[in-house]
């Protein structure tokens, strides 16, 4: 088993969905990838920063699951990073209400230095400049860095992004994202310039329609599973790269086959994360759940035609 | 192996697209419906009707394919439904330029005598009067009934698509219609609405994010392929149907497993349908072409999780 660094926001999160709304809740890039990651019982640490502000007791959530908080700096008299959104009633899209860096502003990780020989990093969406200073402190090239990002980052620091995606090896991206970065429509073309400009696998989320894998000429399509109601999305794209990661983490096997298993782990966990407000649901999720889901997904997607 | 009855329409289509435009050409539900079950070499009877300006040539197309085409009436003095649309850029919209109905106004359906004990009918998308019509004629309840239909019988004639859903097997319709059908986003949720108003297992079809088949609680996912480009879409959602009510007719199964790969096929034949233009790719179909597309489909789709 590998150890797996992560670096993302830990966070306060305040939603509004047509099924209710919330006060500040545990939020961040950093915490959805870190609780589905702990799925998998790696040694895992996150690098984050947060306020005097933020509960102890959401830092005990994150450490109940044996994951390693000491990267996760607490600047005593500033402000946790805050966000507020609201979704509409298709629950595809959203407004953002409130952004608040605060403490986020001027962040500079740190990786603890027992995770500096971390095979694994998973890289969540922030500024590439930031996402670049992790891959800076690791003492050798992890075995497998993944990256997710956003349109904020095309828009506003394209060539820094550009400059991080030669060290990576996965790429993490929506389907209008990989549009916007390749000025493709086909998701086919847009993959393979996204290879062309560094990972060698692109994953391309696609929300309630799945999720494919790109890498050469092989394409592995996992689908969302289909469900009554989507209660809050917040997080799933998080959630699917934190299974995603920590499942290769613990198996340390980067085969594309083996790769198509961890796409199928974090649809499978991301379909947990939209059941219930922000992190609700990844904080009682047990084993047997995800069991039994695993086997929904087989069912929802296995069939038996004889080519002969 | 049964037989198979298709109605729907046989007609000129022109068709204009990003990549190019053509005159009228061979076009109409049933024509796709025939060519995709073709495939599978089962019994199948087209039922229509052409203008006398209809080219033998096209009707040689069909028959040579070992369709009988003995239910398609030419009305002499009539002229042939006529259909021609526009693709937008996506390839996702489109606008319909022309829609001249001709001899398809008065079209009463006549099924061949020696087809009344077909034990599978396949209604392409036309009046809900028109499709009870067909069911109407036959010895017996057939063994399977597939219905395909659209969004205008619901806005024009929804009273009568409610009546012959009552007696059908199969649904095929896609996702917007779906919702428009039930008044529900969840697509779960509409199709278990569908299936109180009839039909046992609910096929919601979603372009180019694939299909969805339905039954109690059972739910099955088929992507679409992925493809560098899609040339021209017309005429995808009717091969889909064809290659579902084709296979279901050879292999005599209408079990939930054997529907998952009726899917499959109907996915991978509406593949092959929009690299050209109309009916062209599918006229020039080899079963190698087929198998190897059937395992392209298996690689997108299968991975090995051990439950354990």
């Amino acid at each position: 088993m590998s150890k797996l660094v992560i670096v993302g926001t830990v966070a306060f999160d305040a939603i509004e969905t047509p099924f209710g709304k919330t006060d500040k809740i545990l939020g961040g890039s950093g915490s959805f990838i870190g609780l589905a990651a702990s799925q998998f019982k790696v040694d895992s640490a996150i690098v984050s920063v947060v306020g005097g502000d933020f509960p102890q007791s959401y830092l005990d959530l994150l450490s109940d699951r044996s994951i390693d908080i000491s990267g996760i700096e607490i600047v005593e008299d500033g402000k946790t990073f805050f966000w507020s959104g609201l979704y509409h009633n298709d629950m595809n899209s959203r407004d953002t209400l409130v952004t608040e860096l605060n403490v986020l502003a001027d962040f500079q990780p740190v990786v603890p230095e027992n995770y500096r020989d971390a095979k694994v990093v998973m890289l969540g969406n922030l500024h590439p400049m930031t996402q670049m200073s992790v891959l800076d402190q690791m003492n050798q090239k992890p075995q497998l860095v993944i990256l997710d990002t956003m349109n904020f980052w095309m828009d506003n620091a394209l060539e820094d992004l550009y400059t991080v995606m030669k060290r990576i090896d996965v790429i993490t991206i929506n389907d209008e994202e990989a549009r916007q970065l390749t000025g493709e429509y086909s998701l086919v073309v847009a993959a393979r310039k996204i290879q062309e400009m560094g990972p060698k696998y692109v994953v391309i989320k696609k929300g309630e329609h799945g999720a494919l894998l790109f890498h050469d000429d092989n394409v592995f399509y996992a689908p969302a599973l289909p469900l009554e109601e989507v209660f809050d999305p917040t997080g799933a794209g998080d959630t699917f790269a934190g299974g995603f990661a920590g499942y290769l983490a613990k198996t340390e096997d980067t085969s594309f086959e083996n790769m198509k298993n961890a796409v199928i782990y974090g649809s499978t966990l991301a379909s947990f994360c939209v059941e219930k407000f922000g992190a609700e649901r990844m904080l009682e999720l047990s084993r047997a759940e995800v069991f039994h889901r695993l086997q929904d997904f087989k069912n929802l997607t296995q069939f038996e035609i004889e080519l002969s």
